[in-house]
């Protein structure tokens, strides 16, 4: 599941209707795709060629074998991003496979590009074996500073992940994960500090145990969060339950310090947040059951988990994933920066102090404009990226992971 | 070995001295690397977002997973090259590792673009075994629409390109062989014609027996040449050889019709044509015993097996891999439009007829202008790529692998 989904104005047709797909204008916007490759350099006559390829190139590349880390100021690796993804879980799609996973990797590229100045190349991987994935994107590694990886199914998706970071020696960031729990951490953040509660004093339910819902509960238990639950389609994952992968079993450990056990609806009796995550429904009744003042969270698209008209009657602070109400959880407010200051610092791997400070700066760029209405700032707030470049940057200093 | 060399003007310094390197314009236009990725449509505000990304773009990835071949229409996969190199055989310089070899690959994905309009990534695997690089690639594949293979030591680049045209249905090339074999014979087509004489009339000996060697062997006698002998470093490759690798092994059962044995220098007594991609030298006294009117085509860099001033005294028509003498032999007048032409047509491989194609197509560019001193066109001549593009894609109809 990717989150940071945008929608269309109100009463636009987005179904899949076969019979006027072609007449869509996202199929005009589409066609010959959306990106393209261009030189940085002139190469327009045997003087600029001679430079930019032989003989000139020769000598980069004898300085680069001899000085490995020149590679960084000599060639575009070190601004080059790979959206590497097997096509499992693209969107709320599914598994369409790699090719029809494209045009969302291409989206994903171009979004590195206007929003964080970073170069990203859609890589699209035919094989789905943990094992083949990890190996794959360890021998494309050379030619990469960072490995984005997208809408990759959980519990796979952790396991590339933690597997690649040991391997390589460049940031690798499942967007899905993390990005979506920086963004959420920031907005509640910002709604913690609306209402004069401290983090500590909260106690989080999360609906999904996926990649995001996973990510976001652990973002929150590292910044301090009182409690958090989460809750999967059989309902609170707790320690006691038997049918628990080994994922959702560390997520067990993490969380719900209180033991709780039963249904999604329990859990939410006297909670102050709901974050969700999952794309299933909350019935109002037990809506109406959380702490007041609660903040909801209703991330799912097209429909979030409880409708923003639904929330604003039980909470003081409402955010969804969708572009037409305010508030909106968007990934694209964080992987851009984060991946850009990462780069900038050539940075090895991306720490959880990162996170939590790209976490904390996206939610001070609303801090003169904080309301109940905009606890996170806009996908187009100009000040976003350049905030969490710096932030990430000075975060892998701090952390010493910086190369330079 | 990559052929594509252009030289500077006599009397630059192209020394690999360490003291200066750092102050050389080749290491200034460098730095940052040579080219970088752009959105090709707008993502400026809510509604371009909506298009490009989330919601628009679901339609267009299920319309994919419901039509595969929709991928070339609605994404950037069939004006897409990557340019898969593992760093073993990189220029002059040999084994100098993948990130190494970047600004070279970096080099020839701004040719693509410049020459061709194709988009081109590359890609430096840090794998060398030719069961790793295929299976890499063939995972890979589903993000591009075609695959050069760049600087692959012989004699793995052979097999690993069959495996992968085998695996494959879209275009793989090795520009190292065929691009340099595809630019000889369009030369050595003018350099007959000038002299009245068909390619059956000819014999040519060829020093050198890896990739570009071999390719050019081939494409001669494709081309219909009266025989052409192939020499490597122990001399003529012949059948009575015990020492010969499978590739040569081929080599030796396609070539050398008169089953000659012996040393390089021997061949040459009465030869047409002598095509050196080996980088050696060849002794005035055996240029001296060629037949008259012979063409010398000596593509070493930076120094050809024969001086052009040694060569002019014995042949007709004299080339090299040099850009400041006349008629150089360059890969970049081959494969953007080759690659263009087979992307444009989305053939699913470059048959031999698109190579023979091409090559008559890039000779013709110069028809009006033919000369001793003009066999070739320049890289820099406008008019090649689009005409290796249509003859291209005519061929590749005519052999039946267009798909459009």
């Amino acid at each position: 599941m990717a989150a940071e989904i945008v929608n269309p104005p109100s009463g636009t047709d987005t179904s899949d209707s076969p019979d006027d797909d072609y007449f869509d204008p996202a199929f005009a916007l589409h066609r010959g795709g959306k990106m393209a490759v261009q030189a940085t350099v002139p190469v327009d006559d045997r003087d600029d060629l001679s430079l930019a390829y032989t003989p000139g190139v020769a000598k980069v590349c004898t300085a680069i074998a001899e000085q490995p880390e020149l590679v960084h100021d000599y060639t575009w690796k070190s601004q080059v991003v790979a959206v590497v993804t097997d096509g499992s879980a693209v969107l709320g799609l599914g598994d369409i496979g790699p090719e029809a996973s494209l045009p969302v990797m291409e989206g994903k590229a171009i979004l590195f590009k206007q929003f964080g100045g970073v170069d990203a190349v859609p890589v699209a991987l035919d094989c789905r074996g943990v094992d083949e994935i990890v190996e794959t994107v360890v021998r494309l590694a050379p030619s990469f500073g960072g490995v984005n990886l997208e809408d990759i199914s959980a519990p796979r998706c952790f396991e590339i992940e933690r597997r690649l970071q040991e391997r390589l020696d460049i940031p690798v960031f499942h967007d899905d994960q993390h990005g979506t729990a920086v963004v959420t951490l920031a907005a509640l953040r910002n709604a913690a500090k609306l209402s004069g509660r401290p983090l500590g004093a909260l106690r989080a339910v999360i609906s999904g145990a996926g990649a995001a819902g996973a990510a976001i509960a652990k973002i929150l238990v590292e910044a301090g969060i009182g409690d958090v639950v989460v809750a999967d389609r059989k309902g609170v994952v707790s320690a006691d339950r038997e049918d628990l992968t080994d994922a959702k079993r560390e997520l067990a450990g993490l969380t719900n310090r209180e033991g709780r056990t039963g249904s999604l609806e329990s859990a939410l009796a006297g909670a102050d947040v709901f974050i969700g995550v999952s794309g299933g429904t909350v019935p109002e009744r037990a809506v109406a059951t959380m702490a007041e003042g609660a903040f909801i969270f209703a991330m799912a698209n097209p429909n979030p988990e409880i409708h923003p008209d639904v929330a604003h009657k039980y909470a003081a602070v409402v955010a969804t994933g969708r572009s037409d109400y305010p508030n909106q959880i968007n990934n694209v407010l964080a992987f851009p920066g984060i991946f850009a200051g990462a780069l900038q610092v050539r940075a090895s791997q991306i720490t959880e102090g990162m996170k939590l400070a790209a976490a904390a700066a996206l939610a001070d760029v609303v801090a003169g404009e904080l309301s109940p209405e905009c606890v996170i700032p806009s996908p187009f707030d100009e000040r976003v990226a350049p905030a969490l470049t710096r932030a990430d940057a000075a975060a892998a200093s701090a952390d010493g992971v910086a190369r330079r």
